[in-house]
């Protein structure tokens, strides 16, 4: 195995021991049903009205969930950075058309894995399966913090809170994907990033 | 046992076995872990800054989960119908101080369990431990499909949207509390509420 390959397994062996203690046998049952996949910046990992049939683990690289209406106008909703799961849920989950395009930001390395395999690994192994039940406690609560910045959270207060949470994010998202995430106009972003600005 | 008792043990099983069939045997040695609870309109299962050490299934009654800010504004975030479950998830995994107050606002009826039972429930029974994850997803697609309401739908879409998914609430809940949970002014939505009832 080569020095890159090691790096990156170990990574996200780390990642699933933050979660819950593993043991090699067990990850190795796992991760031999994880393929790497290597995204170049603008490429989808799952279009909007595609059945989202994967999970991914992002190794490098970030990538922004999003939905189009009818008129071509998106929205942002989440953005995946390195050493967080990406996936669009609700078409994993019920294997239905998703409402969310996945598209990267900046070239990104997935490690991934099928519904199906995922769903047969929580069966056979525990420990998986301990893992899988704490992810999704810990997906719950970030979706529940960003509802209720939204709903809570002054515009100001919601774009310090993001350059607090997801520093890198500022550096390689486009504005309007910040503002539509924030759930405010650019024009509204622009003012407040000055304003922050002459704060400082 | 009497046939009231009957009744709700009966609810609760179907509702864990729509999440993910369970034998009498496995739902029994759950069972015997959870108690009932009463409540009066206007009561609390939680108070804010409370560590929130119970989860609830609502057998009967509506919860509103609402925090307050140092000037006393509330911001309502979730409903809790019959039928589904309560809790401050965040002061319940992590045993932190919660966010969050949970009150009644009608009478209401819970089986709970402590976060030390249910975890050894998870650890020791395998269907509990499915039952866990699962639901754990079905409370991040509530979450999610909030945040994008929040960040997507103009006013009227959004009520329009609560009363098909949530059509009790309406009657039960304070203008104040609907208003503030859609993330609108209470002006706004009585206006609303005013052009849906012309336009009908």
């Amino acid at each position: 195995m080569c020095e890159h390959k090691n790096t990156f397994v170990n990574s996200f062996k780390q990642f699933l021991n933050n979660i819950h203690p593993i043991s090699d046998q067990d990850f190795n049952a796992g991760f031999r049903l994880f393929q790497e996949v290597n995204l170049l910046k603008g490429e989808y990992f799952v279009q909007q009205g595609e059945i989202c049939n994967q999970i991914g683990f992002v190794v490098e690289g970030t990538l922004r969930i999003f939905s189009s209406n009818q008129s071509g106008k998106e929205v942002t909703t989440c953005f995946c950075t390195k050493h967080k799961t990406t996936t669009s849920y609700k078409s994993f989950i019920r294997q239905e058309p998703s409402e969310f395009a996945i598209q990267t930001i900046e070239n990104a390395q997935l490690l991934t894995i099928t519904s199906g395999d995922i769903e047969k690994l929580y069966q056979e192994n525990e420990a998986w399966s301990i893992i899988g039940r704490r992810l999704m406690e810990r997906e719950y609560l970030v979706m529940e913090g960003y509802a209720v910045m939204l709903n809570r959270e002054s515009a100001k207060e919601k774009y310090k809170k993001m350059i607090q949470d997801m520093p890198g994010i500022i550096q390689v998202a486009k504005i309007e994907d910040l503002a539509s995430y924030l759930g405010v106009t650019r024009r509204t972003l622009t003012r407040i990033r000055e304003e922050i600005l002459h704060e400082r």
